[in-house]
């Protein structure tokens, strides 16, 4: 693909604020970042969005819609005709590069791993998230693919996410951490003990164990996890970083001084929330299928599906697909020869 | 044991500011809250520190000191005489009633469980951490202790953790939750949902599973979960915690104005650090063995240390292990049911 010719499948149903925070979103990416997008939803809806915005784009129509709370195996048998699903299928039929949703997530995993099909090498694939970091941001890989993990899963998990860093991002030898409840290799449960082993054989940058305090202070590029674990800690993360701005206000409403220094000290905190805020980074990447899926926040701005949609589109342009590829192919004989040698049971 | 009678053995030795900050801890407990305690560790440093403050305190000499980076196994055969043992042993010979340590939590751990055994139906002890929350504050249990579990163990830690809140706090009729990854009985990973059934079947007040960011935003009283999840979610908090706090401050140095809004605002950020302030709790009780013992933080001031002496305190004064050997007898024909019926495998 040429630079810059990459399109972007975007479901325009998906997510709380859908569809006009999405279709809003996808119209800045292509004004702003002459983004070739095409909207996937209900063609009706879609068009008196685009009417209200006076803008024209692209749209496919989809009949049908999965709902935020609606199971990934419902969504899968019985909504042949989703926004999600169709807009893979344009991916698998060559009529888009990418997609990505803010709608129900489970679904939009299960439907990319279903329509998309997984990449050579890849056991699981997995969703990864960019949180912010003292040092700048933490890919954290599993997010909540995966609930039930091999230790060969997290190992995998280690290199996609290093790819992505490295060829998305830009980053350097990414330091790949494990995430554990101490920094010596003997510490956590027998599903991270054995990881610990197959990640150090492997040929990822590994800095050991970390632990969750590391995750935004810094010390890792890429900490990895099952996606259980992961998913807790991202929503653990939202909560408290909602429970503490939510004190801060409480507290700064008590008294005349206090609110005279908030109101002194806001342009701080508006910095301060821009460094911690997700609609920067737009969205989660889903690495290891074949094809191109950006899971967005159910709460997504437009300026985090612009985002987004620009995180997918670099995807396309770097051909991360083949990186990873390359990479997973490079130390599939290491695994194999470790999970033969026994290292690898749970 | 008479009201106020409880005597509390205090490790002198264990933790990155002892031995000063705990004895001026168990010396503000003896003085402020009229606490019986007796001092363990290096009986000469301990009388020195004493001295210092111009107080007197009893003390029982210890010859060894557990360092905060050796392994409980280590703890447990190459120390016989340390600081955290001789105060278990107090308890077991009946001249003391309870253990507060800022050592090595594993050490401690291990230590409470070899020399005082489990309580009757118990079949892993747990530790429990008090978190702040929007509605107050969150048991988390276990945050350590055990990091892989089956089923029937966060059963028990559900059980213990709603005990503990009513007999200690007084809380009635705790809300006890099920850290997962979605709020429906069929999400999680298996252990989880085994553990959904299992609970749902006992006699707590279930309030299903609850997400990570519930822990500080409030929905439960208990939120229950393995070891090694409970670890990684606190040490994330306590990063996250870290990460905002130093980042806000960076933010308030950029400008005179926010600086100036800062020091207006600076006794609403006390109140708020106070809020989120471990030291409040004191620390983390150690619930199921036969016996009583607070794991303090490493970093514990004083006040802190003050505050555990008194949760210890009223564990004995609130006869808390006799409720939950109760309570978990109440449950133990439930568990053999369900164990029988497969509920339970993993």
């Amino acid at each position: 693909l040429a630079a810059g010719r990459a399109r972007i499948a975007v479901d325009a149903m998906g997510g709380d604020r859908a569809p006009g925070a999405i279709v809003e979103g996808a119209l800045e990416a292509a004004r702003e970042l002459g983004q070739d997008v095409v909207l996937v939803g209900d063609s009706e809806v879609i068009r008196r969005e685009l009417d209200r915005l006076r803008a024209d784009l692209p749209v496919q129509h989809a009949s049908q819609v999965v709902g935020m709370a609606e199971s990934p195996s419902d969504a899968l048998r019985r909504k042949r005709h989703s926004s999600i699903r169709i807009a893979f299928e344009l991916v698998k039929r060559g009529e888009a590069d990418g997609v990505v949703s803010a709608g129900n997530s489970g679904a939009t995993l299960a439907l990319g791993m279903v329509v998309l099909g997984k990449l050579e090498g890849v056991d699981r694939p997995a969703l990864a998230s960019l949180l912010p970091s003292l040092e700048g941001r933490t890919l954290l890989i599993d997010v909540g693919a995966n609930v039930d993990c091999r230790a060969r899963n997290l190992l995998q998990f280690g290199l996609m996410g290093s790819l992505f860093l490295q060829h998305v991002l830009g980053v350097d030898k990414p330091r790949v951490g494990l995430l554990s409840i101490g920094e010596e290799d003997s510490k956590g449960n027998e599903l991270v003990k054995r990881a610990n082993e197959l990640i150090r054989a492997g040929s990822l940058n590994f800095v050991g164990n970390v632990e969750g305090r590391d995750i935004f202070l810094g010390g890792a590029d890429v900490v990895v996890c099952d996606g259980f674990v992961g998913n807790v800690c991202l929503k653990l993360a939202e909560g408290l970083a909602e429970a503490i701005s939510r004190m801060l206000r409480t507290e700064f409403e008590g008294s005349l001084s206090s609110m005279a220094g908030y109101l002194l000290a806001r342009g701080a905190f508006g910095r301060f929330k821009k460094t911690v805020d997700y609609s920067e980074y737009g969205g989660a990447p889903l690495l290891g299928i074949n094809g191109i899926g950006i899971v967005s926040h159910g709460k997504s701005s437009p300026k985090a599906i612009k985002n987004a949609i620009k995180m997918a589109a670099d995807f396309v342009r770097r051909d991360v697909n083949r990186h990873l590829t390359a990479g997973l192919k490079a130390n599939a004989e290491m695994v194999a020869k470790a999970v033969a040698a026994g290292a690898e049971i749970g």
